[in-house]
């Protein structure tokens, strides 16, 4: 069994600057992303649009400094693709929908965005995401095999990085928009806990659930990004920041539990192997693993998780404002899906929507009861490899329990099924995003 | 002593309603406000715009549902005036600043605006603010002395609302932007529990501090309208949101809790007196008042609201993102006072905002420990009556502690001190806002 796909060829710009010399530097990084973008986007069709010519100017402005030894942070060179639901000054930010084909240039960056560029870092383009991030997929395709999905709504953010285009794409995250296209593209990803990850601008249709998150080459370039966002702009306003800081050492996990959710029973019988295999390696190599009948309380959280499609769809409330009113204005510009949605939300009460709000804050109250009893709780991140059909990007069944849970949540991309990356999803504690790195470091390198 | 200014002809259209007939409806109502309007906006300047023919069109669409028993709701036909903070579509969002000289006109309505107006109630116009709601004031002078300032940052509406122009304004409060200028206008204010009642659409420097408010001819205008948001729209996405329902009974305190902060200090000899006096009225009424003394967790949170402003300012850590980029591309479209505000802000690390964040939850943490002890706290509104002088549009020092506390306040204008307004400050516990108006309105009707 393979545990990564051999192809991978990912860009890491942590590994880049380990080796800048007066031979080479963030250009020459750079021209080797332009060498895979121009290989196999015309296939994989990440992005909605790039400008190469300011990406060059960019990374000679920042090879120049390295060159005097006074780079404006460790990212300086740094070329990122932004997800087409954030604004970049300059463009227009369109979801997917035609409902923003008009739409002006943003007059501003968004927050990680300005906080990522006043470092060194620059964009090369902006991705593909769903209508709305939640509904129609664009044209992006799986760069492992171009007949399957990306997955979604960070599809080509996911995917860029995934065909060595870049070391770092954004994405965001209400219920499984960055771990499951990770899974399905094989990259790493990272959610951070709720709010600590500054998301502000561009088309939130749901801001009161959404993540900003990270797709990169490495938990390292992952890792020192959000360090630098976090210094820049923090997090969410009002909500405690991720803590910048040197990237942690990997450390062996003690104890991990295991979350079933509903996605379980829907995941394929190879997958469930692949699975179970790489559970078995972790225990051969010392780790605990902790099923949810080991305890009252772990098995209380557990039938928590698995009930947690009941409710998630109510916290959806939020999208009736404004969109239900620019749905009257412009019905046409609306997918099938995307009526659906609206339609469902228009159907909800307020009373619907507090009695979610209660659920989810039992479901955190039930998680957070289990700190310090272990590690992290680990899972598969998707219920298979990429896929064909419906929904086409993929399903949210083990990610909406850890999305409402508010932990920090990342992708391993450590399995293979049917030559097909499929990912591990490993959730920590609330605002303890900086214990969840060593023990990803240390999972990724285990195999 | 007289408690309330005599001239005080505020407009309510819950008792409007209450004579609605054949012979009197809502287009009735209306010119009766553009009378006011008419006869004192010229010296009060509380508009920043406003349309008269949509406004009796609507008043006019409304009178014919209310005459065929089919009013959309209790406000049908309510006029009201939105904070030109907040967007009106059609219209642009100017935040009395020229930053947005040449803004476009908003898309669509601020969440408050269009809730409300899908119950048949109408925008008559937008309201003066202040320079991004916390720099320069407006040209709105106070009506009960056009020689005083009104307040800020919600101005227009505060001196609107007092001159018998409308019977509801909306406004918001980051410090003390509602209960400051109610109390300096001597109108019913209300600021609701932090995220209780949705702020979303328009121009909010800090959104992690800012609460949507109502000021209103009576605090029944103001309960019915809060009730039509809530309903419509919730609160603010993730937050419990304010719970509608029909207007409370009266209900006499047992036992309020004494108020000083750091306002005490800085307050006149006769505002003081007018608040001594109020009070013993209170306990003659068989109110117990409650001095911080009375035991150690009184007299630990009275100490910490003491202590509100040395770290109230690093909450603006937020307002760096984007308005440092905005000022960086157009600093002479800043006052001398946003520079100020700004640079304080990119003095601020990540490191104090946190430290901010700490303290605040430590002050909500004391006061939370006193529900059920008390039925509110009560202290001034504002440290005297509207001045001339710096700062213009008055002080924070008797809010910024109700600000960071996040629980539901209201200004009752209940005292009069040489011949100018001067309110209480009255606040409750978070999310029992319900709580809050029967003690209200009590209050009210006492003198």
């Amino acid at each position: 069994m393979s545990y990564r796909p051999e192809t991978a060829a990912f860009r890491s710009f942590a590994a880049a600057r380990a080796r800048f010399s007066p031979d080479y530097g963030p250009r020459d990084f750079l021209e080797e992303c332009l060498a895979a973008l121009e290989g196999q986007e015309g296939a994989v069709k990440a992005f909605v649009s790039f400008d190469l010519i300011a990406a060059r100017a960019a990374a000679d402005a920042a090879a120049d400094r390295w060159r005097q030894g006074r780079p404006l942070s460790e990212l300086d060179g740094l070329p990122f693709a932004v997800k087409d639901c954030f604004d970049v000054a300059g463009l227009p930010t369109r979801v997917n929908s035609p409902v923003f084909d008009n739409a002006s240039p943003a007059a501003f960056d968004a927050a990680h965005v300005a906080a990522l560029r006043a470092a060194g870092a620059y964009v090369l383009g902006k991705t593909v995401t769903t209508e709305f991030t939640m509904a129609l997929p664009g044209p992006t395709r799986n760069p492992w095999n171009t007949d399957h999905t990306p997955g979604g709504s960070s599809s080509g953010s996911a995917a860029a990085v995934a065909a060595g285009m870049l070391p770092l794409a954004t994405g965001s995250q209400v219920r499984g928009s960055v771990i499951r296209p990770a899974s399905i593209c094989g990259v790493p990803g990272y959610k951070p806990t709720f709010g600590a990850l500054n998301v502000q601008g561009g088309v939130d249709p749901s801001p009161g659930l959404n993540h900003l998150g990270l797709l990169g080459a490495t938990f390292r370039d992952i890792w020192e990004s959000a360090s630098i966002i976090a210094r820049g702009v923090g997090g969410d306003p009002g909500y405690r920041p991720f803590r910048p800081g040197p990237f942690p050492e990997p450390k062996q996990p003690t104890r991990l539990a295991r979350q079933y959710t509903i996605g379980w029973e829907k995941t394929d019988a190879r997958s469930k192997a692949a699975f179970e295999d790489w559970l078995s390696h972790l225990q051969d190599a010392g780790v605990e693993i902790v099923e949810p009948e080991a305890s009252p309380e772990f098995a209380a959280y557990e039938a928590a998780t698995a009930r947690a499609q009941e409710f998630f769809f109510d916290l959806f409330w939020e999208i009736r404002w404004p969109w239900l009113a620019v749905r009257q204005a412009h019905p046409a510009q609306f997918s099938h899906v995307m009526h659906r949605h609206l339609d469902s939300a228009a159907a909800l009460t307020l009373d619907d929507y507090r009695a979610a709000l209660d659920r989810r804050d039992a479901l955190r109250a039930l998680h957070r009861a289990l700190s310090g009893k272990v590690d992290g709780f680990v899972t598969l991140a998707h219920i298979g490899p990429g896929q064909h059909g419906d929904p086409e990007v993929g399903t949210p069944w083990y990610n909406d329990a850890s999305s409402a849970v508010g932990a920090p949540t990342v992708n391993l991309p450590v399995l293979s099924v049917d030559g097909l990356p499929l990912g591990v999803q490993l959730m920590g504690f609330e605002h303890e995003d900086a214990a969840l790195f060593p023990v990803a470091q240390h999972l990724m390198s285990l195999l």
